[in-house]
């Protein structure tokens, strides 16, 4: 265990601290009220990150609200209704195992600690067979050696009161995913009665993790973006657009199998068995990682998860995981879930009303498909495979891909006089309508390179004595370090990629 | 009171139920966990709602970021750290007068019902104050009519408790700004050490009202979008933009003046004393209002607050107000505060971090001016003042300027068959890159004009036989339902206002 609290496995050492050493600096995360020592599982974004964040989040909805033509974003409130989690089965079920050392009193995920231990998932184990593990191999406290307790199930979730007597228990959800079914209904009818349709929620999420660890990858408040689709059962090996996809490769890791695989869709269908309707889906998500945020296909991959390890109403699950450095394993970006009928038939049971709907000739509970992503897991991910730690150069720099960098453009005039500074904030202003830009005028040019590359910044624009002859400009390419003079009027015609807040 | 929770003061009977009801069916919002029975307070929002709220929220984001050069957002966690609010007052200060009838038992915030039956605002009143006045004034229960018992004082805002032996009380943030504040001195160093620097956030933030009302008015969970100008206080008077605004006329209501004047910004700055810094930000608030979001000047008016009413490190506050036909009344929709150094002073005293910078040759702690919009309210407002009822036609209708409308365009093939269909899909489909868009091929045209009229789309496209032949399509304009044929290529030559998630 490290400063950061990160656990490293054959890792690169050091390689997280790094890269929260620079994420605090340049302001993409850092630790949530810093100021009063933090507050563990909960980072900020600062302005380099809410930038890539909102880049991120803008991609997911242009890639997966495309995907249909019923396909939308809702926005649910975060606090929901007990019965919500009566009826998905959080309040009985959402638990974890924790594990108190009789030493030094700290709390552990029981299932870690063991799995740290034992060098294998001990996921599904009841608590009274975790303490039996915990005994039989004397695993002792991470932290000092201790002896831990007995292991003990917590509920995840974070109950609210409300009212002034505090007498109506809500919880802040764990999941996006049930605001979309508590609303399913009524979308239905919105949208005119189609399948199949996608409700889309992009939030927060809230879970008491126990032990909250590796920076944003297991944090109390996260973000999800979750796109839930709606079909007829009947339909799920049919698929619209199969040719789209048939040929596409996705790079498999099956159940059982120890080296990840490049196979066709239509394999995937034929020879695994696996629905039309749920490998294009599958399909889909992985172009969301390899096409849009540009991760090499060599650290990606889709893993199948076997009966033990999915959540029992999930009949097909794969999840996204990317490699990280930082931490010499794969981790999980995303997920795949075949959920059924399972939530809409709880909420019916639940709240009396049914969630029966008449379509095409007969009556039926629509099966849903989750495509989910975490984004900020993703937005992590994103910072460990475009690190460039100081290649090549003096500084370090994030190759980041122009839809996801925090500014598309650096804007520099070489000096602060002789009409230079005009002519670049002349530059700068133009961009700003259709272009994410900054501007820095301090300090030498090689300086303002190094600051434009630690945050990833594409291509950095210098304006000096010969624009104001000549109207050209010098552009620097930042993963080539290529200058090349452009034409003041050239800037811009071709990169609008970025979306992110100030576009 | 009425059945959605209203109170309709002086209003036009039944305005807010028409609305509630077209919000529900249309998808713009709706009661949180709705079939559950509701969460009183918590709304979600719909399909055609949150196309609706990101784009005012991007709409904000481009306005007020682009303020200035050092301007950015962050996104800091929606649960904070205990401290934060001691520094800030909250624990102590952010309380509401709350009193429950003997009688029937309903909780009503004290000094709502002592305002309404006696017709003035008792803010700043203590709890025994407004125990006397309910008893000299004979006050009942609003709704029974049953003797109201004590007024008490309770703190609105939600705890939480972490980790596993849930020892660690955190709060949910009751606004945006406080994670500015803490995250002050980071930021000023990511971003270069410049004043004036401008912090946003738009988030979430929690309540725990006594009586939440007034449909999206008063909510329990609400959006905020704010920006914290940090600034050095001996330039209050100095303004680098001035002559931008001077001559700008902003729509007034001083301290104890009973009807609005236009005053221009030079003049509220020379006859009242208030200084140039401020009311150029003040001139930029009601830009936002009445330029991007079009809301009628006539509508709109700057609430000075007298001393009473503002919070006490206030030192200047003008609330943005919105004439609202459902309520008969203004409604706050945004505020301008003048907040000195209160907050980073607590932040620095509590945490023991000097918030103290060296700038130009001086430390000081610097000053901070909130421009604050409530999203939820101006989404509310945006839906009241552009509802048309069934004026001039037999359906609801709503005028949302471009910019504000869930989607630019509704494509409309005339027929099923004969290619049409085909050729309708390719408009669309090109459109959707730049533009929001909507597909409706179901019913006759007049239902298709009916249904886009509903959620305000600015522009109905139908493809014809004639589109065919000649490739030209019919545009029929919402506002004027004047029709007219254009070449299909022209079609969204010039609109690319509307930045809705689906762009």
């Amino acid at each position: 265990m490290n400063k950061t609290g990160v656990i490293v496995l054959n890792a690169e050492k050091g390689a997280e601290e790094k890269l929260y050493e620079i994420a605090k600096r340049k302001g993409f995360f850092y630790q949530s009220s810093e100021i009063y020592g933090g507050l563990t599982g909960f980072y900020d974004y600062g302005s380099v990150g809410t930038s890539i964040k909102r880049n991120i989040e803008n991609l997911w909805r242009k890639h997966y609200l495309g995907l249909g033509d019923s396909y939308c974003e809702i926005e649910p409130a975060d606090v929901m209704h007990e019965k919500v989690f009566v009826a998905s089965g959080h309040l009985k079920n959402f638990t974890d195992p924790s594990v108190r050392c009789t030493k030094c009193g700290a709390y552990h995920r029981a299932d870690h600690v063991i799995g740290d231990a034992i060098g294998k998932s001990v996921e599904g184990s009841s608590s009274e067979e975790m303490t039996k593990m915990i005994k039989d191999s004397k695993i002792a406290c991470p932290k000092c050696g201790g002896r831990l307790g007995e292991v003990k199930v917590l509920n995840m979730m974070f109950p609210t009161k409300l009212g002034a007597e505090e007498d109506t228990i809500a919880y802040l959800r764990p999941e996006t995913a049930q605001g979309v079914y508590v609303n399913f209904l009524r979308q239905f009818n919105i949208l005119r009665s189609r399948l199949p349709m996608g409700i889309a929620i992009v939030g927060k999420a809230f879970r008491n993790e126990i032990s909250p660890r590796q920076l944003l990858i297991r944090q109390r408040e996260f973000t999800q973006a979750e796109l839930q689709i709606f079909f007829d059962p009947e339909k799920i090996d049919e698929c619209k657009n199969w040719d789209e996809v048939k040929d596409y490769e996705i790079r498999v890791l099956g159940v059982g199998e120890t080296k990840e695989t490049m196979m066709r869709c239509d394999e995937l269908a034929s020879r695994k068995g696996i629905p039309k309707f749920y490998v294009y889906h599958l399909a889909k998500q992985q172009q969301f990682f390899v096409e849009i945020m540009e991760f090499p296909i060599e650290k990606f991959r889709m893993r199948e998860l076997s009966k033990e390890e999915r959540a029992f109403y999930n009949k097909i699950h794969f999840d996204a995981e990317v490699y990280l450095d930082g931490f010499g394993e794969f981790r999980e970006v995303g997920g795949t879930h075949y959920r059924t009928d399972h939530d809409l038939k709880g909420h019916g049971e639940i709240s009396g009303k049914s969630q029966e709907i008449f379509y095409n000739g007969k009556r039926f509970i629509p099966h849903v498909l989750e495509l989910s992503v975490g984004i900020d897991r993703t937005f992590f991910a994103a910072m460990s495979l475009f690190y460039m730690g100081t290649k090549e150069r003096e500084w370090e720099w994030f190759s980041f891909p122009e839809g996801i960098a925090p500014f598309t453009y650096a804007v520099f005039p070489l000096v602060n006089k002789d009409g230079i500074s005009e002519l670049a904030k002349k530059l700068y202003d133009g961009l700003k309508p259709k272009h994410t830009v900054t501007y820095d005028d301090s300090g030498s040019i090689g300086r303002r390179y190094a600051r434009s590359d630690e945050i990833g910044i594409p291509f950095a624009i210098t304006v000096d004595y010969q624009s104001l002859e000549d109207g050209t400009v010098t552009v620097r390419e930042r993963d080539s370090t290529k200058q090349v003079r452009k034409h003041i009027s050239a800037i811009g015609e071709q990169h609008a990629k970025n979306t992110s807040t100030k576009a």
